[in-house]
């Protein structure tokens, strides 16, 4: 029995580029991609992509290099998570979020040899390509255009995206990973400038999560799926690889506004969406939200939703899902999966359950919440808070180029750390309780609490800090500053000072929307600033005022 | 990025153990298994498996060891699947319809170390024990009475399958596969008794194929499952482990007739069930059949429906769905994809359509037809003849003490050859067009002809012979046997003799249904039987005259 081994036949690398291929002979005539007047069948998108990777190999890009995006929800965005791979190299979405400083730092970390970027986000690219040292070897530059405009490109732009479609060749063969360990994605999430975290995932990994992700939210064939989610996180929870394996069609928008969403929802009788809460908060307190004419299914995590938001968003006719993961783990690889027999509870309770982050994925080997001294699983008692660590087939293969954060992450015991602190309930399903020490969630997005720290410490009048979450009815999270000044400094700067200096510094999400100046910063017995007792000082200070997008 | 290798974290192999401990924990308080008047939870089922599973690890059965199981569609032939590999043992099923001569030689080949046996097989198998060789160690043997019964077991058994449970540990900590391609399941098809093919399937290629299987049947969570189908059938279809993922509720038959299972139906509003060709046709011609009130799902596959049947089946309110594969590949593979623009057609034209056996699955990674000769892809013509091969992670480790046969199945270019012969059609649909060679599959079982043949061939008078499928419209084919008779015989026989020398050496369903007799068979220039020119022969003799099971 044990002389039985792998073959090649079985061997064959699990990858999600072949969902596309399939697609095109499954779905060939049906709708893959809308996006204002265009449209595209599942067999032009194929075509598309082979064409696009074609060029993108003719660029001399080779095997495992590394190829950027810098764009919102477009078409060419979804085809380059395609395209790329099929190129042999690896896809890395920056998040159109960060400011040029960070994307310089990002692309330089990634040593990107070719990023397309999106006309919208055009100047901010050019900002960090400035920023990059004298005698750094700078990678080729590819603009997308809107719909067949064809500008007047600079010298820096090597050609536009349609160009490359165009000139690329539709018989390409597209590169087979070699193992299914090979790295298809390079996703960045919170961390500071000076280390990047950058989450390398295999081709194996997505295509288990991307798997897993469609059967435990119940996605049937052909949905139509309205892109909310930016693609560029976490690869759009892995359901851009989905969308392909189910011949779903593809709803793009630039942009999230309330109103428009509405009105895509009603022309293209969308079926799937998801969104981080504070999408749901702003669906759910639109002008023009009013009860939907059929449920639209809507996936969300990233931050626990609150319970009223879910009850809200229930009465529009929105069937919600909840799911929790990490970008670390490839994806929403725990949920709250629902019973029967809770439908029969009164819906504030229904809502309630439904906070809780729930239980591991199919394809998950295991999730817990451990004990941070011993390592044991807590108690399943509610109550007992520890560390929810992870162990299953899409964990990332590591940090890039960062062998010590990888191992602080992954520890030797087969386990991923998550960092966020939760509870185990008597039936099995975990909750969070505490957000992982170092990372604010806010509208969605990480920010790395070290990272505005870091800022905060240039300010020449600040002796100590600590940044922590504020809880925020729209956001979910915002950063909130303690500050203690030095004693000898000219003038005491005011808190819209210290939120000015950073506004310069960091991306706009980042910068905190709350500055609380101290006498001294509570510290512990060996003298550690003492976050626990400041977030429940921000905590205390109620939700901060609500503000737009 | 090629520093970034595969850790503990998400090296844990997959395996569909993992769907039983989690629907403990999702699905705990419904209802696992139905069979009279038994009833399980998920939780129930879990608790059993992990007590059988301690028993089995208590009568020394170690890792990778085999524990075969003969038994029919009752709760215990569902727990032994999971409870056999959580004892770290391998899981052999043994087809009930086999005779004690081939199941002898089976349980031999696969040195099993511990027999499950149903109470209505208990004298087949006890048979089987009788033709084992004096010296040759023989099983220990364990009974599986009917609901609660405790009768009094000979001294040939060592315990009945309750007291195995009863007395196991519920804490018991299931052996967890060491990796992946450890072997999970033994499943014998056919082939000769000299050279039995037992095709073994590792923990990664059964977890695979089963999402697959799910996915692309479109299952929704707990579903109500009739096990119409053998569970010891390519591990039913892979629904076995199927049903723990999504939490469906197993409704047993231990024996198919259909007013039973159209009563089941009814009573446990049954949603979806899996059989031959041969069900659906002694389902469509029912005395009791009538439209059911609400729909069914039902998947065919093991040989190709006529496009009549599935009309029919369509008018009584089944929906179908048509699968293809092999054991060899793990299960259904390649599905008839349905194309929405395809509903608008005449019903006629949509049967037609369905009978093709269409794309390659989700997680397969390639299907084609190849030129025999060449071994390249066939014309897109729908008429160009090639052999059906196959590439993807649910592809056997291979057959058991058989390195030959494993080499001429799985060839050195990373393909497995099926033997079946068909065409590729224009729009990327196959469609099998040729049994491969040396099967012949009668009611959802196959047959080899060899088999056969070395059978007639002990008889004094048979010269020569050659055994092809004859088309047959309840059983789809049975086997015809074509045979020259030595001149120098004493008595000539006539074809009931043939067909009683038959009957006491094989398994009823292995019998031929047809003896011709012949001058000299059709050979080739080389002297080889013609198969094809019998086979044509045996097509123009049209169906044979409709015979019950």
């Amino acid at each position: 029995m044990d002389l039985l081994k792998s073959s090649p036949a079985n061997l064959c690398p699990l990858t999600p580029i072949t969902f596309l291929e399939r697609s095109a002979t499954v779905y060939g005539d049906c709708t893959s991609l809308v996006y204002n007047s265009t449209t595209y069948t599942w067999s032009e998108t194929y075509r598309r992509c082979l064409q696009l990777a074609s060029s993108i190999a003719s660029l001399g890009i080779t095997r495992l290099q590394l190829v950027s995006v810098l764009a919102p929800n477009v078409p060419a965005m979804y085809e380059l998570q395609f395209a790329i791979p099929m190129a042999g190299a690896v896809v890395n979405n920056i998040n159109t979020r960060l400011d040029a400083r960070t994307i310089s730092v990002l692309l330089r970390h990634g040593e990107s040899e070719l990023v397309f970027v999106d006309f919208r986000l055009r100047s901010l690219l050019m900002e960090a390509m400035s920023l990059y040292p004298t005698g750094d070897r700078r990678p080729i530059l590819v603009l997308i255009t809107e719909d067949g405009a064809s500008p007047s490109l600079n010298a820096r732009f090597h050609a536009t995206h349609e160009e490359l479609v165009k000139s690329g060749d539709p018989g390409f063969e597209w590169a087979h990973p070699e193992t299914e360990w090979d790295p298809l994605t390079l996703n960045y999430t919170s961390g500071t400038t000076s280390s990047p975290k950058g989450v390398v995932h295999s081709h194996r990994g997505v295509f288990i999560t991307t798997l897993d992700s469609l059967m435990d939210w119940s996605v049937p064939k052909q949905p139509t799926f309205l892109w909310t989610l930016p693609m560029f996180h976490s690869s759009g929870w892995n359901f851009i690889w989905g969308m392909a394996a189910v011949g779903g069609t593809n709803i793009c928008l630039p942009k999230f506004e309330p109103p428009v969403a509405y009105a895509a929802i009603e022309k293209h009788n969308v079926t799937h969406m998801c969104g981080a809460p504070v999408v749901l908060n702003m669906l759910s307190t639109a002008p023009n939200a009013k009860p939907l004419k059929n449920p639209v299914h809507i996936l969300t995590g990233g931050s626990p939703p609150p319970a009223g938001l879910l009850l809200r968003m229930e009465e529009l006719g929105f069937v919600v899902t909840h799911g929790y993961g990490l970008t670390e783990v490839g994806g929403m690889v725990v949920s709250c999966a629902w019973k029967s027999k809770w439908n029969k509870l009164p819906a504030t309770e229904r809502a309630r359950l439904k906070t809780r982050q729930g239980v591991r994925t199919l394809a998950m080997t295991d999730v817990d919440v451990v004990d941070p001294v011993l390592g044991l699983s807590v108690k399943r008692d509610g109550l007992t808070m520890g560390e929810i660590v992870f162990k299953g087939g899409c964990i990332m293969l590591g940090y890039l180029k960062d062998p010590k954060g990888t191992a602080e992450c992954i520890k030797e015991n087969g386990w991923l750390y998550s960092g966020d602190v939760g509870v185990m309930h008597p039936d099995g399903y975990l909750e969070i309780k505490d957000r992982s020490k170092d990372i604010i969630i806010t509208g969605g997005e990480n920010v790395s609490s070290v990272e505005v720290e870091s800022v905060l410490y240039t300010h020449t009048a600040v002796n100590e800090t600590a940044v922590v979450a504020r809880p925020d009815d729209f956001w979910g999270e915002t950063p909130c500053a303690f500050v203690s000044l030095k004693g000898d400094i000219a003038a005491t700067p005011t808190e819209k000072d210290m939120i000015e200096y950073c506004r310069e510094r960091l991306p706009h999400y980042m910068v905190p929307k709350t500055v609380v100046f101290m006498e001294e910063l509570p510290k512990t017995a060996t003298g550690k600033i003492q976050k626990f007792s400041l977030r429940k000082i921000a905590k205390g200070m109620g939700v901060s005022p609500v503000s737009r997008l």
